[in-house]
Order: structure tokens, then C-alpha cells, then sequence
């Protein structure tokens, strides 16, 4: 099989050469020569990035219809981006999972900081869900999923087109089964629970494997005591709490199907006589729990990303505030309150002002006792580590 | 039994009142009127905290020889620093240690956060180790104390003068038995090892209770592999790793007394024919392994604070950097690189900029799968969160 001619693009005089050898893994729009040709690249082509001076810096995916307009993808400007490649970096990633968790239950790349840029793959056992949410993996998924079933020998594989991020790509929504069958729900051991997760039908790609060292230390926490779960979803925080220890767990969301899938996880984890669900508007079951003076040992809030751009971070830190303001309220003295932002924009030392805002506008005071991330699963490249988006603090309110 | 009527002291109109209302809880010097009768105070008074306008805001202990002139006892302006008053702090500090850890092994109080301004107390089982480190904690030692032994039920009590902190307030540096025996060294049972704790001759407490959390990691990440733990102290890191599971383990430190310690440990743990330790410098120790081309699956690196200043923050950054260069250079490729700082001066993001400069350096790269904290025994005020101590970042090495 012989290869077509790899196309050249080339930075700009004033790109920052020095942070993509130094390994930032992106070069935006107004930084490459974007000349007619170019400009008429498909998106997705794979194509030798040099810099100013035609040195060569590497092996890049070429997008002229993003603001991100070349990924890299191997330093190597003679990579072959084939089924051998995407072992290789699957075959790392894999490891690195291996180390970390005793169960094939993870996110197994985790986008730039795995080798692939714009790709999320979740992998549930012998299923996996693929989310190609750029253009370079979309028109390359038949060797990415031949490569993702030999490394690791799943037999399903989800194609899962929902991501935000595809539309920036100019790509489609679509969520299909692309092989072998998945049981709908599938069942997730972590943290001593079992959690369902619907691989076809559910939020992104079925269950949130980011918080699970959040899940683990909140559950050790909740010993014995009652937990509020608000915007729990499948019930992360309720049921690890439960198969931990807890007294009893209150599981309040705003979709019925994740409900319905967090009170099947309490029933397969054997604690399904202590988990109560309460559908609604999160805020307004926040202030009739408060109306009604119920207090709990320990209240989670894990909204969506409030702050989700720059532009949405003021009204996104004032709703975190307001948050940690009701959740405080319905903390016993002594107890744990713990505040969870998946926002880019807001970052550790905004989100924490916010939150202690609230607290404090609640009456009430108290001690950080931890600051969590997402798992290591979910690694980051330092070249972009400040956007790590997953914040959770926990609070401990002495008064 | 008569009080003396309370020393009264005022807020000038420049200081940060609404910060002293939402919990800050340091008055420094320039903030306070200090007249002849506040100058004359003997360090460690207690006093009442005015504002401008005369309107109490709380119990202080004050110090007109430190540049932290009022430490914010009690927002009651009534409040008794007796045994009541420390028993009630010490009820609220332990309950939140039993909810968080299995065994009484933890630090049982840290200072501004648990209420006790300037104290530590470490507990190790029967025995506890205060460092009442503020002149109005070291005058009230007999108080404290008292209220230690009901509270905790600890038999044996050590008072440890040697921390920094005690200069800057005029107190002498001393370590003496208060009470009870001691047996040297005391075995502390964290993640499955078993450590020796010398606690009359050792550094600070005579053991690190902070690194925990980053020590169970490191241990998972461990398993199966070969460990450097370089500045390794009584074996912090290379003794959780080997009850983990890792094959076998070097601990290097400067200090031949922690090092017997870390034998000792490995021998109680079970695992001494794993562990090997070398005494010597730790720069120089890593420059003679990669000359003889050794290479680890794990490399610790958990230095002294670098940077225990604003003054001390390039260089120390540049040590950091340092470090982290030659920490790189003895990972195997697809291993991992623990680099610790507890350089207050030094942010996590300065502090990671520099570990990606040196692993740079050492023309490494890698993902970052972790950032840990202290544990939840060393909580924080979240008006002083900004100054969190202990950073530990976990860098899988790719390349």
C-alpha cells in the first residue's frame, strides 16, 4: 500500500514555536500560514507541520473550519496515523489504567494528554463508548476501533457524537452501536457500589468516571450518617456513601431515566432500602428540605458546568454561590458539605471565593478538609494543566 | 473563682474588619491601636477585640512582640480560655479525625484551623506531641493539657519546642516528657506499613502524618515495581510502597538516625529484605544512579521546603527544578515521577511549572495523573486556603 504525499502547512513568524516543541499540542487559527490551499484542506487531513523556517515540527491533524486548526499528533513528522499508531497510544494509555485500577472500568483516553486529540473513549468492561469528537478521528474511526478491540478485547463499541465540542468540528450528532451488542443497563463496580450505566441512551458516555476518588473519600466521610445527593445523576456520591456506611442516602436530580438508573444501582449494590429519590428542580428541593428544617451529616452538590466559558463565569460563580449557600443550610454542626465545579472557566481559587461566599451567607462557618480532582484516569498534559476543569472541595462546617 | 477584668484591645480604622468578621483570623501589628498599655502586655494576654467604633468582635490572645499582634481566639468578646474552652476545640477536632482514619494516628490539631491558634498536636495512639508554637498556647500549657488527657484518653505527653514559629513569638526551643512514658520508637500503623516514630528526638512530631493520601497513591502506582524514595526521611513513601506490594524499594536521606528508623519500620512492616537504604545527599545520589544507569518504575522526591519565603522563591524554584531534572532522568519510560513541595512561597502552579521545566530538561515528558494535598487531618481556614502548604504532583513519564 503506498501512501499519498503527506501535505506541508507552516507556522506564522509569530507563532509560539517554542511552547509546541516544548509540547503544547495546538496551533490556532491566526498562527499558520493559511493560504488558499490550506485553506481547502479537508478537515481532519493529516498533514507535516513546520515551522517558520520549513523546519519540521511534527505530525499534525488540520482542521481549516476550527479555531484549533492543527493537533498534534506525533512529533514525529514521518508518523503514519494508521491502525499500528492508534495501538501504540492505546496500548499506553491501557497501562497507565492497569496501574491504577483493579477493574476494566475507566476512561481509557482522556483526548490530547492520551495522544489523541479530540477522542474520549470509556470503557465498561468488554464495551466501550468512543466519543470522536474531531475531525481527524472521525474520518479515521474504522482503524481507531480495529486498534481499541485488539488492545484491549472489547466486543461492543459505541459511537457516542453528542460532545459539544463536535459542533466546533463541523461534525454530526449521532450515538450508535457500531459493533457487538451492550445490555442496556450495564452494571459498574466502583468504590464497593454498583452503578447502571446506559451506554446508548445516557448523559455523555453513560457515567461519570471523573469523581470516583471524590466519591470514595465523600463515602468515608458519610459513615454512619445521613447524605443529601443533590443533582446526583446515577447517583454517584448517594450510592458509594451507601455501600460505605450511611445511615441513608437522598438522591434529588432533574432527569427521571438517571433516577430511575441510580435507584437500579442501590438495588444491585444491596442498599436499595436506604436510598430515597427525589426528582425536581435542584434549588427548589434544596429550599423545601431547608423549609421543612431537615438537616443531613453530610449534602454533595455536583451541578453542571455553571461557568462553562469566560463569558458565562460571573453568573456561573454567582450560581455556585448560591449553591453553597442552600447546601450549607442543610448541614448539621459538625457535618460535611461538599462542592463540586466541572467548570473550565472558574477556576480552583474562584470557585472556592464563591463557595465560601455562600457558606458564610448561610450563617455558617467552617474548615477545608480536602480538595479533589478528577481520578487518574482523566491525566492532563502540563502544557494545560491550569484548565484542569474538575474542582471538588470539601468543607467541613463547625458552626 | 474571680476573673480579672479582660485587657481590651482596638482595631485602628484602617484595619480589614469585614475580613476579621468572615473568619480571618490574624490582626497584624499596623492594624492595631498600640499604645503604651497594649505594648505593655505580656505576650500570650488574652484580650477583647474592639473595632474602631468600640464594637466587640471577639476573644484574642495578643502578642506585642510579634507581627501578628492579635490571634483570633473566640468571635464570643466573653469566652474563657480554660479547660472547657480547649476540651470543647479538642471534642470538635477529634470527631472529625475518628470519622476520617480507622486507628488514632493522625494530627489531632492544626493550629488556626481547629480553633487552637499556633498549636499542633499530633496524636500516636496513647501518646500525643503538642507544639504549642504562640506565647498565649505555651502559657496556658497546663490547661491544654489537662484537657488532652480527658478528651483523648492519651497516657504520655510530649511538648515540642522546636518549631520556627516559636522565634518569631520570643519562646525558647525545648523538647521534654510532660507526662507518662514513652516508648522509642513508636510504631504508627498507616497504609498497611508500619513506621517508626521517634517522638522525643525526631523531626517536627517525629513523623509526616500530611503525606498520607500521596503515600496510598504512590503505593497503588507502586505495585509490582522497584521504588527510589529519595529525601526519604523514616521511609514516608518506600515503606507504604512495599506493604502495597512494590518490589523492592531504596530510601536515600542525609539523616543515618531517620534511615535506622526506616529499617526498623520495614522490619516491623514485614518487608525488610525488599527495602535498601543509602545515606548521603540526595543531588548527589541521584547524579551516581543515573551514572550507572539505574532506573526506577517510581521515583519519589519529597525535599525539604525549598522555598520556605517569598525571599527563598527562585531559588528554591530553581531547586525544584533541579530536582525534578534528575528525578526524570531515573524513570524508565511509561513509569512515574512523585514530586512533593511543602514551600509555602511556592504556588502549585509556579511549583509545577518549575517540576515541568526540569522533567523537560532532562528531555522527559508526561502526563500529570494526580495532584494531592495534605490529608484531612491538617484542614485548612478557607480564609488562609490560598497558603496550603504541601503540593505533591503525579507525573506518568511517557517518553
Amino acid at each position: 500500500m503506498t501512501h499519498p504525499p503527506l501535505s506541508l502547512v507552516r507556522l506564522r513568524p509569530k507563532a509560539d514555536v517554542r511552547a509546541i516543541r516544548h509540547g503544547f499540542p495546538w496551533v490556532f487559527a491566526d498562527e499558520l500560514v493559511t493560504d488558499r490551499r490550506t485553506r481547502a484542506l479537508a478537515p481532519g487531513t493529516i498533514a507535516r507541520l513546520e515551522d517558520a523556517e520549513r523546519r519540521p515540527l511534527g505530525t499534525v491533524a488540520v482542521n481549516p473550519n476550527s479555531k484549533i486548526i492543527c493537533r498534534m499528533l506525533d512529533r514525529d513528522p514521518e508518523a503514519e496515523i494508521g491502525e499500528d499508531w492508534f495501538a501504540a497510544r492505546l496500548r499506553r494509555a491501557l497501562a497507565l489504567r492497569e496501574a491504577a485500577f483493579a477493574a476494566p472500568f475507566y476512561r481509557l483516553i482522556h483526548a490530547e494528554a492520551d495522544g489523541l486529540p479530540g477522542v474520549v473513549i470509556d470503557r465498561f468492561g468488554e464495551a466501550a463508548v468512543v466519543q470522536p469528537n474531531a475531525a481527524w478521528a472521525e474520518s479515521r474511526l474504522d482503524a481507531l476501533i480495529a486498534a481499541l478491540r485488539s488492545v484491549t478485547g472489547v466486543r461492543a463499541v459505541v459511537k457516542n457524537g453528542t460532545g459539544r465540542a463536535r459542533t466546533l468540528e463541523g461534525l454530526p450528532e449521532e450515538t450508535v452501536l457500531l459493533e457487538g451488542t451492550v445490555e442496556a443497563p450495564v452494571p459498574v463496580p466502583m468504590n464497593g457500589a454498583t452503578y447502571m450505566a446506559d451506554l446508548l441512551g445516557g448523559q455523555k458516555t453513560g457515567l461519570f468516571f471523573d469523581q470516583r476518588p471524590n466519591h470514595a473519600f465523600a463515602a468515608t466521610l458519610a459513615k454512619g450518617g445521613d447524605v443529601l445527593d443533590v443533582f446526583s445523576h446515577v447517583g454517584g456520591f448517594g450510592l458509594a456513601a451507601l455501600a460505605g456506611g450511611a445511615a441513608r442516602a437522598v438522591c434529588v436530580d432533574g432527569s427521571a431515566p438517571a433516577l430511575e438508573l441510580a435507584e437500579q444501582g442501590a438495588a444491585a449494590s444491596g442498599v436499595a432500602e436506604r436510598l430515597e429519590t427525589r426528582r425536581g428542580d435542584a434549588f427548589d428541593a434544596m429550599a423545601a428540605l431547608a423549609e421543612d428544617d431537615v438537616r443531613f451529616h453530610l449534602v454533595v452538590c455536583d451541578p453542571p458546568a455553571f461557568a462553562p466559558s469566560k463569558q458565562a463565569l460571573e453568573a456561573g460563580l454567582r450560581a455556585y454561590e448560591r449553591v453553597a449557600r442552600l447546601g450549607a443550610g442543610l448541614v448539621r454542626a459538625g457535618g460535611f458539605l461538599v462542592l463540586c465545579s466541572c467548570s473550565h472557566a472558574a477556576d480552583l481559587s474562584r470557585f472556592r471565593a464563591a463557595s465560601v461566599r455562600g457558606i458564610g451567607k448561610a450563617g455558617r462557618r467552617g474548615q477545608i478538609i480536602h480538595t479533589g480532582f478528577a481520578g487518574p484516569d482523566h491525566p492532563m498534559l502540563p502544557q494545560l494543566a491550569e484548565s484542569g476543569y474538575l474542582k471538588v472541595l470539601f468543607f467541613r462546617l463547625t458552626e
